[in-house]
């Protein structure tokens, strides 16, 4: 947390040492050998059992009698009784500490025999991400790298895939490295004004200082600004299917689902906090936002669900609106003009809206209605490649418009956040002539968020919930 | 097939090139560039994609856009714009050919992004087993060797894994090539004397080929009679499960399966013929004969399934005889005796058989019931601890006792008896005073059988038969 009360001997351009490594160092047992099979659970034709720490190279050659491994080798060798295979030593690995991979016959049995040969040597089995940590503690990798393994693993479109290969390969990490190191200049004078604040001098330009500080403040809220796309390419794009009772909305999602269900994709419980449901279209991940039937009612059960229903179009970048093609074209525009007016959706602005007339095949299908938007038969099939294909038109246009770096985790999005209001608070102290010590300790805190992004500061806390999104054997 | 009219320059100690291998090499294509996923499938930390052939290295610096490669070496590089991991340049890999090994994330995504990428570079989508084929072909490893490498990924029992992994390293193909050699010898010196026959002398001594062929007939004989044990540690141990309906026969299996339910493992359809119900006991793999009730009947279609019942019976290592406690004990002593005398089972020598008696927690349960057997209540979970250890310290008695190389491979059964059965034909021919021409023809067939086991001699159904049990990317 940030330094209220200086030391004369404190030296400003030094960070603070990042934050519970040590206890992280402390609770993995930083020190110890762990051992887990990395590749993908179940039978195939080969595996890979990973080996790191300290007793690594000691461990593979007594207890699995391998009998030669040079540094970076692929090996051929005996695990005792084991099997035969390939085995390959790496003085520094993933991890950053030596290392051993063990490619063998991909069966279970030889899989679980040469964990335990290692794990009855001495070697502890690993926990999820924990080879990853390890890299991370290691100084290997940064934190947002080490999140970018997880999402890339993860990765099931060609978006998502880019977005994690982007990040794992620096990302915007050397940019916010940029930033920090301004801001740390930045408080440098500022704390040197403090060792010198009986004699009331000011090192630091005040004017300079300010337009630095817009220019931090407006590159973090661009950063900021790309995480509503960000997270969307990542999460899926949040889409909302409304309209009346009966207009058909299941019947519209089910079509969808169902010309794409090779490629529906629910996102496991296991990685991620919950189960949504989502497709893929034109390369695109779709995230449905469960939404009830609109319409008028005195029941004040039925009048939260509709509530409900317009939050999701608040929160939708994508709002399909099903109209019924037998009922009258003002159903539409009632509904619409009651989400533009009462519940405040910018329908109009920038969202992607559009009115799906679906039943035209019934022969009670008022004409006029097509007229209205995209006419289709979900249940006949009809017009559905038109209402796809419109739609990845128009979202592949927006997403296609930016080509700046995407923000894409939530965490480093609040980070970035208390960053923001941090450097505002800085802005308005120096804007109100507060004193260097205040407006320092506001620094402080902005250097401190900035620095959880890419771990130069972190806690457990921190540390646990990232890593236990990985798998074992990362 | 064996040589009826041997020409004047035949050389007889030469051995009839590998047949087949030609016709395999055209059908699998050798010369192109193979590509598969080797880790199972799925998504994990790590997965192998293997590419192999003669373009590989080319392939892998093109269209990876991998910039150096040394042999055996792990390199850290990049894969174009996919993913950042290791590649190993294997000069001779698995195959016999230049192999390279692409160690990326596990995701589906990368993966899939890999393999096409070297596809649209020219690669091909390697069949099942084709890796290992290839490794065939190009002499790195024996006919039974491949094998043994299926046998492996699909083991899931210590017993199955010794077995397949002492295949893997050879086994008892060594033995088979000393007796292939001595079989070879007695050929060329039978063939000599057909190049002479106008002189009508005997190159071969008449004694000694006699002692030479008792010899191998033993050998093979004991490799013949070990199959038995070696199918069952194998296959799993045949056990019928018999006794009269309502005895309590399904309640016993079920029992038996419900204690071992984590390792009970139908045998998948996709690797076997057939799916069979199979239950782990100790180690050992079991393996259930269906059978029907026992009892007496006019009805001609019951009566099928008795002595269905009876085949049963007559197949299994391992008989459970399952007594109904609230029965006279005489039931029991009437089927054994009529399974031993009517249908020749040989219930007192080399089969296992124990009298369970069933329901001993029943109020009406014959107290002098006890006595016949092992006394139990599968319902209850009763005795059934002690009925587990009793069949497992009986079995692996049996199975510690002999320590010879065993036989699992039905083709290899199969080639030995054909083997056996020609060396017979030589012996008699031999003792008749048959002319050497026609001696050698049983000959050339004896060393034709025993050189399909290890694949001197081979065709394309055979190795079809073979590779279609292994997975893609092995």
């Amino acid at each position: 947390m940030p330094t209220t009360t200086p030391h004369p001997d404190h030296t400003p351009s030094t960070c603070a040492p990042p934050r519970g490594v040590d206890g992280a160092r402390q609770r993995n047992g930083r020190g110890d050998t762990i051992v887990a099979i990395s590749t993908p659970p179940g039978v195939g034709g080969i595996a890979v059992v990973r080996l790191s720490g300290p007793a690594a190279l000691e461990l593979a050659l007594q207890h699995l009698a391998v009998d030669r491994l040079a540094p970076r080798s692929a090996v051929h060798c005996h695990f005792g009784e084991i099997d035969d295979g390939i085995a390959v030593y790496y003085p520094k690995g993933y991890t950053g500490e030596p290392t051993v991979e063990f490619s063998c016959h991909g069966s279970q049995y030889v899989q679980e025999a040469i964990v335990q040969a290692l794990v009855d040597g001495g070697a502890r089995l690993a926990e999820a991400g924990e080879f990853t940590l390890r890299a991370f503690l290691n100084g290997r990798i940064n934190l947002s790298q080490a999140e970018a393994v997880a999402d890339l693993i993860d990765a099931v479109t060609p978006a998502q895939h880019r977005l994690a290969v982007s990040q794992l390969r620096g990302g915007y990490a050397q940019e916010l490295k940029a930033l920090r190191q301004q801001l740390l200049d930045l408080t440098s004078l500022l704390e040197l004004e403090l060792d010198f604040s009986q004699e009331d001098v000011e090192f630091a330009d005040r004017t300079e200082l300010h337009q630095l500080l817009s220019r931090l403040i407006s590159h973090i809220s661009r950063l900021i600004d790309s995480f509503r796309m960000g997270n969307a390419l990542k999460r899926g794009i949040p889409t909302a299917i409304i309209g009346r009772p009966n207009a058909g909305k299941s019947s519209l999602l089910n079509a969808l689902l169902h010309e794409e269900r090779a490629i529906v994709s629910p996102v496991a419980g296991t990685t991620r906090d919950t189960v949504e449901e989502t497709f893929n279209m034109g390369g695109l991940t779709f995230r449905l936002i469960d939404t009830a039937g609109l319409h008028h009612t005195d029941d004040p059960l039925e009048n939260m669900g509709i509530r409900r229903t317009i939050a999701a179009a608040v929160q939708a970048d994508v709002i399909l609106y099903v109209h019924d093609a037998t009922r009258p074209w003002t159903d539409a525009v009632e509904d619409l003009q009651a989400l533009r007016d009462d519940a405040g959706v910018d329908i109009e602005g920038s969202k992607h809206l559009w009115i799906v007339v679906n039943k035209i095949d019934l022969p009670e299908a008022v004409e006029s209605n097509r007229k209205l938007g995209v006419a289709i038969s979900a249940t006949q099939g009809i017009g559905l490649e038109e209402l796809r294909s419109t739609i990845i038109k128009a979202v592949s246009a927006d997403m296609a418009s930016s080509d700046q770096v995407l923000l894409t985790n939530a965490r480093h999005y609040d980070a970035l956040g208390r960053t923001k209001a941090a450097l505002w608070r800085v802005a308005h102290g120096l804007a109100d002539g507060l004193s260097a010590d205040l407006v320092a300790v506001d620094l402080r805190d902005a250097l401190y968020h900035l620095g959880t992004i890419t771990g130069e500061v972190t806690n457990d806390e921190v540390l646990g919930n990232i890593f236990s999104r990985f798998c074992i054997g990362k």
